[in-house]
C-alpha cells in the first residue's frame, strides 16, 4: 500500500473538530449543547440576498472569470471606497473563501522553508495553509494580560532571519478579538519596510468593531503598497460562510499576476456564491447596525459574565466575535472534553475550543479556551451558568 | 519590493487564456468568434436544478461539513451504484470542483520531488496542481496515429524510478477524447500493483461516452483498492461548471483521513453548489440521452468535417467533447493567434487551443490544436468552413 506524504502527516487536525464526537454523544444522551466552539454565526443572511437568489435563474451555470465576475469586482471597489480603502478592480481577485486567498498568497509569495511571523494565539488554519505551502510559521507571543495587544517590535526584530519573508496578522483578531491601533499598524509598516517583507492582513472581521472603533487596513499604510496583501471574505460580513467567497487584494502587480496563474488553474470561484455576494453589496447599513448592536450586547453578557466567575480572566475584545478566556483548570483539552463527556447542569453543557490549538505549541493555551459569542443572549446566559457550575466540580481545577 | 516565489515563477500560464486578448480584439473589430477553445458547454443545466434552486431559501448560508453535506454524499453513493461503482459515503469527500480534489490528492499522496507519470497530451492544469504540490510530472507519450491509446506498459516501466509515486489518467480523456479499454485499465492496474503506486483517474467525463462504450472506473479494478483515487466533478455532467463541486474518492482510509485534514483547513465546499448538485441527482435519464445524442452529432460533424479538409488528421474520439487535430501548419501558437488577429471569412473566425500547452514540452503539439465541440451544429459547420478557408491562405502552411 503506497504511503501518504509528509505534508499529510504534518497537516494539523482541526482543534475545533476533535471534540465533535463527544458533542454528538452528549446530544445522543439527550443533552443540550451550547456551541461556543465555532465561528458559525446564527445571524440571518441579509434579506436582499435571500430574495434575489430566489429570482436567479441561470440557464447554464457557467464558470466565471478566474479573477471573479467583473460586476462583482467593480462592486467591491465601491464597497471598499465606502470603508475609505481606495482600490481598482485589478487589485482584487475573487477567491473561494478567505482560505483560498491565504493559500494563493502563501504559494505566490513564499518558498518552501521561508518563515512567516504570526502573533500568537492565531487562527489555527494558518498552520494548515502553511503546511500546504511548506512555509514555517514563526510565532511571536501576545499575552492575555495586555489583552493580546501587538507584541513589541523588538520581539519581531529578534525573530527576523534571512528566511523571514512576511508577517501575517488578523485584524480584528480571531481568536482574540483584539483590534490593532493605528500606531500598532504603523509599527508593523515600519518593520516590513525595513526588512522588505510582505505584510498580510486577514481583515474578514472588519464590520465587527465595537465601542466606536474603526479598524485600520494594511491597504492604507503608506509606503508599503507593494508589501501589503489583504485577505477578505463575505463569510462573516453577511453571515454567509457557505457561499465560500473571499478575495485576495494587493496593489503589487507582480504578486497579482502570479496569483492569477494559481486562480486560472482552478478555473473559477463559485458562481452561485459570487452572485449572492454581488447581491449582498446592496445590504442596507441598518443590517450592519443591528448586527453590531447584537454582538456588543452578546459580548458584554459573555465577557462580563466570564469575569464574574471566580478564577476566570477574559479581556474585553473590541472586534470580531471571539474571546480567549483563562480558566482555573489544569488542561483545556481535558476540560473541554470532560464538559461534553461527563458534565451537565439542568441537562445542558457547553462546547468550547481548547486554546491549545491556537498556539504554535500547546503549553501557552493549557489554561485557556476560545469562546465565540455566536449564540443569542439567553443561550449565552445559560452557557455561563453551566460553565460556572462546571468549574466548581471539575476534578482538574487549579488549587 | 519583496520577490515572488519559485512556484509563482514556475506556475504555467493557462494555454487557453493567453489568446483571450486577441479574441477580444477580434470581437471589438466586429467579428464573430466561434469558441472551440474551452470546455464550457452551451448545454442547459437540468431543469430540476434550476427549479429547485429558485425554491431554496437559506435563512443562514452556513458552512457544510468539510467532507460535504451528508445527504449529498449519500446521494452520490446511489448515483455511483447506478454506474456499477460500489462505494460507501465515507469513501467520498466533496470538494470545490475536481480541481481541489486533484490538489488534495497530490498533497496527500506526494512529497515535493516525487514523480507522477501522466500520458500526454494531458489536461494542462495538471501541471499547475503539480507545481502547487512540488510534484514532478513525468510524461509518457501517446500518439495521434493510434488515436491516443494508452502507451505500452513497457514505456511506463522505463520511466519508473524510486521517486515515482503515481500514475494519473483522464478517462474519457481531455484533451484527446480517448476512452481507455478494460484491457488498458487492467494493464494500469498491474503496473501500479507491481510498483506500489497510486493510480489517480480523472473520470469527470463519465457521462460522455459514445457508440455504446461504457467507461470503466479505477474504483472497479480489483486488487488495487488502496491505490486507486477517483477524481470527479459535476461541472460537465450537469453542465454546471460554475457550481464548483467535485469529489475525491478512495477506499484507502489513510488517504481519506489525511485528505480530510486539508478539507477541514478550508472549512467546507460551497453550500449553494452542493445544494444544486444534490438536486441534480434527480436529473432524468432522458436529459443525458439527449445530451449524448447531441454530442455524438456534433462530434460526427466536427471530426468528419476536419478529416475532409486537405492536410488535416483527427481521430474520432469515443468520449468527452474534445479532439486533437493535426493541421498542416508550422506552429499552432502562431496559427491560433493569426486566426484571431488576421483572418476572417464572412467576418467570422475560430478560436482554438494550441496543443502545445497540453504536452510537457511544446514540440509534439506544434502541428496540433485542441477543439471542444461545445457549440451547436450550425456553429460547428460554419467554424469548419472558416478553418478550411484559413488553412488555404495561412502564410505558415506546411509545404
Amino acid at each position: 500500500m503506497p504511503g501518504i506524504s509528509q505534508k499529510a502527516h504534518d497537516m494539523p487536525a482541526s482543534p475545533i473538530r476533535k471534540l465533535v464526537p463527544y458533542a454528538e454523544a452528549a446530544k445522543k444522551a439527550g443533552r443540550k449543547v451550547y456551541h461556543l466552539n465555532i465561528g458559525q454565526p446564527d445571524i440571518e443572511t441579509p434579506t436582499v440576498v435571500r430574495e434575489k437568489m430566489k429570482q436567479l435563474d441561470l440557464r447554464v451555470v457557467e464558470y466565471s472569470n478566474s479573477e471573479g465576475i467583473s460586476a462583482y469586482r467593480q462592486g467591491l471597489v465601491n464597497y471598499y471606497a465606502s470603508k475609505n480603502i481606495t482600490l481598482a478592480a485589478e487589485n482584487i481577485m475573487v477567491t473561494t473563501g478567505g482560505s483560498e486567498a491565504l493559500v494563493f498568497a502563501f504559494m505566490t509569495c513564499f518558498n518552501p522553508g521561508d518563515e512567516l511571523i504570526v502573533p500568537e494565539p492565531f487562527y489555527a488554519n494558518y498552520n494548515g495553509f502553511a503546511v500546504m505551502a511548506g512555509v514555517k510559521v514563526v510565532p511571536v507571543m501576545s499575552y492575555i494580560e495586555s489583552g493580546f495587544a501587538l507584541p513589541s517590535i523588538d520581539e519581531f526584530e529578534k525573530l527576523i532571519t534571512s528566511k523571514t519573508k512576511g508577517i501575517l496578522i488578523c485584524n480584528p483578531g480571531n481568536p482574540t478579538g483584539y483590534l490593532y491601533s493605528q500606531h500598532e499598524l504603523e509599527q508593523l509598516r515600519d518593520v516590513v519596510k525595513k526588512h522588505d517583507l510582505f505584510l498580510m492582513a486577514d481583515e474578514v472581521y472588519r464590520e465587527f468593531a465595537y465601542d466606536g472603533a474603526v479598524p485600520g487596513s494594511v491597504m492604507n499604510l503608506e509606503g508599503i503598497e507593494d508589501n501589503a496583501i489583504m485577505i477578505d471574505s463575505v463569510s462573516k460580513r453577511y453571515s454567509m460562510c457557505g457561499a465560500r467567497i473571499g478575495a485576495m487584494i494587493t496593489k503589487n502587480r507582480l504578486v497579482m499576476a502570479a496569483a492569477l496563474k494559481f486562480a486560472q488553474a482552478r478555473l473559477s470561484p463559485p458562481t452561485f456564491g459570487q452572485m449572492a455576494s454581488l447581491y449582498a453589496l446592496e445590504t442596507p447599513q441598518s443590517y450592519f447596525d443591528g448586527v453590531v448592536e447584537e454582538y456588543v450586547e452578546r459580548r458584554d453578557i459573555l465577557i462580563d459574565g466570564l469575569n464574574k466567575i471566580p478564577g476566570v480572566i477574559c479581556p474585553k475584545p473590541k472586534g470580531a466575535f471571539y474571546c480567549i478566556a483563562q480558566l482555573p483548570i489544569d488542561d483545556s483539552d481535558i476540560f473541554c472534553q470532560w464538559m461534553l463527556e461527563h458534565f451537565h447542569h439542568n441537562n445542558e453543557t457547553v462546547m468550547m475550543a481548547p486554546a491549545t490549538g491556537f498556539y504554535s505549541r500547546p503549553e501557552p493555551g493549557r489554561q485557556q479556551v476560545r469562546l465565540a459569542y455566536v449564540l443569542n443572549k439567553e443561550s449565552l446566559r445559560n452557557a455561563l451558568v453551566v460553565l460556572e457550575e462546571a468549574l466548581k466540580v471539575y476534578p482538574g481545577r487549579n488549587k
